[in-house]
């Protein structure tokens, strides 16, 4: 159906191609992997927008951006949609670059709100007339971004929409305060107080709580789009997480995103077990998450221990804080989290957490390239805005065998870690880790030496070197398992004429330029691999490895010439 | 009076105090500069809170914490008052450091409900019992992380006091949707949904609005300390900032922050002034801040161009956003802000604007060390932070009349900058600026060359270098004033043997490492001169830049080392 097909079609109509769309969705989906539940619980929202509001002229903001695809399939993309998180294929996140109907680049939360005031204000400043919508879940709700726009609705003096789609749920279900004056709203037993909430910002309070019925649901998007000629709007319509496949309304959490090929063995998984047995043995240990229970491995740590787990919703700063103070009161908090995420409360570990040089250990998922959710979501900074942080130790386990050695020996340490480490990994073999030691992995009598950061970049060096090694030349391999501090002892003691750096992470305050800057004055040759000086795109980690991160046949390359060099 | 007298005294005795304490605060402030407005202010409150609670068993968690002056004369630290801010002195924010008295370390808005939180739920998990207090100012209670914070109220099932101690001020006027219920529980004109703002997240609301007055605050003090046995408490009192002093009364924006000896030229001068200009020629120019519309020069713009400037209150992440949204439909929005604060919207950077490529120009005021407020204020870091960005110019200029040519050329760039500069500057001359092109200052026979960045570190290498001059020996220098993207053709071209940089920014990740990454293969020797690798106390400007910055005796002698070496 074309989106003028769309504008008269009957009521009828439109629920059949409801399902044809979300029949398009499950397939994709099923074979790119990609965000299932929330897609399907949006189908029938985001058909009636398009049929009451007129894209591209108005403006619509997806706050983080994964519950875009009907959108996409409603704007031109249907026919490319297979191609969907795949390299130089649509994006699974409103991307400005690939579609005009696109208006703002999302992917982290919160950021809708503003970002429609933005667009509003430079509109009514340009004399221009549109609407802009900003469409947000309730779990993006609780981020305190979306407060700092709302407070400012006012004296910014413009007028949105702002619909909120209310499923329950952020990645897990949705938690605190205002969740439960949403749940009064949509559960009939609303007062005043509720919708003043919303109306003290100046925002008109409108319902709809059963949003996946288009008989209910297009007269109230009528109405909000009349209000709005008077006063800046919330929507607030419920749909249904997962809405038409019973396993997925079963169970939103796990059918949030979809993986095509899930890894065997995953860092999670040794975080969850690691933590299980630190907190039998010690009961200040304490875990802290930003709505991401599951996907970061504490599930289990959260039935076991209730009262000493925390799930604050998507707050990455305030989780931040929190630890900060559990620890000053003496707890040990472990604070899991991916790194695009974790860049959200940079300013608290450096003001909150390492300023005071409290023990708040970070378990920082999805480090390096993350793959096929794009720019947004990539762990490539996470190295250097770390490491230049006083009193901090970052480390960058080799394994998942060192991962939980650091994690035993976290509980000794007298101030602030973070452990970076990719989705995926292998369990291998355990050392004595001590905080700021590399370790040798293979000493040969070569002239080149390799100094590797982390799993993926220990993997990747070892393929190089096999390649090498078939051709004559053999390379020496460090494990560089701490970005922070360096083990100068072990660089010094090295004798090797040229150094090779790998590491998953933009060069630029990267393990390698650490590495140069130390052996600049020295007769070394420094040779530094990692991510390009851009925001990489959407693909597999191993296509966004070889094209934008340390590549396989440039370090050979490389190789090959120190070694010619003699 | 001691402490404990403080328990027994009259009100009328208390008065007196409260007036000592004030005339002890006026007298140090006019001396040693720091917060003035604020803390005479909250003399009777926190004389209150000391009466009714047992510190240092309970504790108090100041926001902000540039208000605890009083706290700190009543808790041992009174004849050491007369050294606030000084080196080695007094802190003007709380110190755990410093005092028992102090539990956690402030200077960045919105943390105290946060660090309450995690304070009293380490309690609830060891069984003991005291009591947990967040001061914090309305101003304050805009920042979303305390909407994160009372989300999370309930999840948390702890009990805190929240005593707001509103007195409509952020350093600007408090402004926004909150303010205004704030104003009418005041007025008198406060409903049922005024109060249930807090009601929901699980607070008892309670007001007293005449908090200056201690025959009311008292009795409000002692039945909020009651109320908690059963709940978390909000206490809403008023105060007057500056009370007592009728310059103060008046002005409380300007006397927020004293300075004893106010710099002759102030970058934030040029700011005001270009921006204007700037304005005049092209409509899309507007400005953004976050509640520091004087401290950054924008006074005028607003008052012109009031359409066109935006204070959204002490928000910074908002105000990222709000930018980048204004840049995407079309506007060329200049964001001023202090280098510390702009920690606070690091994943905004990222995400929202670098991300997209939009041209919105950060002016970042108080970069490098700024002084007395110590810790939590340098501004050490945003080189680092900000030149790993991808698509980020970043900008250092040596003066002000470069900083003027940058801010005018910055209209034609196609993407975002940064520009970073200190308080105090010289207007000196200006140059055509071409982004990313250093410029040469001095061009010896030497076999030394040194790359300075900023106006301080050229002003310290000119310092050195005539005093090497003296010695024989002669030195080039560079205006390195772009650390993003480098001037590689102008490093290229240089001969110089010996390669010095000097930033005042912590070195992992500031331009002479990056320096030194792109010369490590050459034959030139590279000597970084930095900020130490800790976090810097508060002190002078100069005093500092010398013990933890790079220090011009240090320079001297490697530029002896090197030309010894020949």
């Amino acid at each position: 159906m074309s989106r003028e097909a769309l504008k008269s079609a009957s009521i009828s109509q439109l629920k059949k191609f409801c399902e044809a769309l979300r029949e398009e969705i499950f397939q994709t989906v099923a074979v790119r992997g990609g965000h299932l539940a929330s897609n399907l619980g949006i189908v029938e929202l985001t058909i009636g927008l398009h049929r009451v509001f007129s894209f591209p002229e108005d403006k619509i903001i997806f706050d983080v951006g994964h519950q875009c695809y009907v959108h996409k399939l409603l704007t031109g993309r249907a026919n490319r949609f297979f191609t969907l998180r795949q390299r130089h294929g649509i994006s699974g996140f409103p991307k400005r670059t690939e579609s005009e109907y696109d208006s703002y680049d999302t992917g982290h939360a919160g950021t809708s709100v503003s970002a429609a005031l933005g667009i509003a204000k430079a509109r009514d400043l340009k004399g221009e007339k549109f609407q802009v919508i900003a469409l947000i879940g309730d779990g993006s709700l609780n981020n305190g971004l979306i407060y700092e726009a709302l407070n400012s609705l006012k004296i910014l003096n413009t007028k949105i929409l702002i619909v909120l789609n209310d499923n329950g749920m952020s990645i897990s279900p949705t938690v605190g305060g205002t969740h439960e004056v949403l749940e009064d709203l949509k559960g009939g037993s609303s007062s005043v107080e509720d919708i003043a909430l919303f109306e003290r910002y100046g925002l008109q309070y409108m319902g709809v709580y059963n949003a996946n019925n288009l008989e209910e649901l297009l007269p109230a998007l009528e109405q909000a789009k009349s209000a709005l000629q008077s006063n800046s709007v919330l929507l607030h319509v419920t749909t249904r997480k997962g809405q038409g496949y019973a396993f997925c309304e079963r169970d939103p959490d796990r059918t949030h995103g979809i993986s095509p090929a899930k890894p065997e063995k995953e860092y999670s998984m040794a975080l969850g077990e690691e933590l299980l047995t630190m907190a039998e043995r010690d009961n200040c240990v304490v875990a802290v998450t930003a709505a991401m229970t599951d996907a970061l491995g504490l599930r289990q740590f959260f039935e076991r221990y209730p009262e000493r787990a925390f799930d604050v919703g998507i707050c990455e700063e305030h989780a931040s804080v929190l630890s900060a103070a559990l620890a000053a009161a003496g707890m040990r908090p472990y604070y899991a989290i991916y790194s695009t995420f974790l860049q959200r409360a940079f300013d608290e570990i450096i003001h909150d957490v390492c300023g005071q040089k409290l023990p708040v250990v970070f378990c920082i998922d999805r480090a390096g390239i993350s793959g096929s959710d794009g720019e947004t979501h990539q762990g490539v900074f996470d190295l250097s805005y770390l490491s230049m942080i006083p009193n901090l130790v970052v480390a960058i386990p080799k394994n998942i065998a060192e991962f939980r050695a650091i994690l035993r020996k976290s509980i000794s340490l007298n101030g602030p870690l973070a452990i970076r480490y990719p989705r995926e990994g292998e369990e291998g073999d355990a050392r004595a880790v001590e905080f700021g030691k590399f370790e040798v992995l293979q000493s040969t009598m070569s002239d080149i030496i390799i100094y590797a950061a982390g799993e993926r970049c220990v993997n990747l060096a070892r393929r190089v070197m096999s390649l090498a090694f078939n051709e004559g030349i053999s390379v020496s391999l460090v494990n560089a398992c701490f970005a922070k501090p360096l083990d100068y002892d072990l660089i010094d003691s090295r004798k090797e004429k040229y150094v090779i750096t790998i590491e998953d992470n933009v060069l630029r305050g990267g393990i390698g330029e650490a590495i140069a800057h130390y052996l600049c004055n020295s007769d070394k040759q420094v040779f530094s691999f990692g991510c390009a000086d851009r925001f990489i795109p959407h693909g597999s980690v191993s296509e966004l490895m070889e094209e934008f991160g340390p590549s396989q046949n440039a370090i050979l390359n490389c190789i090959r010439e120190c070694y010619a060099r003699g």
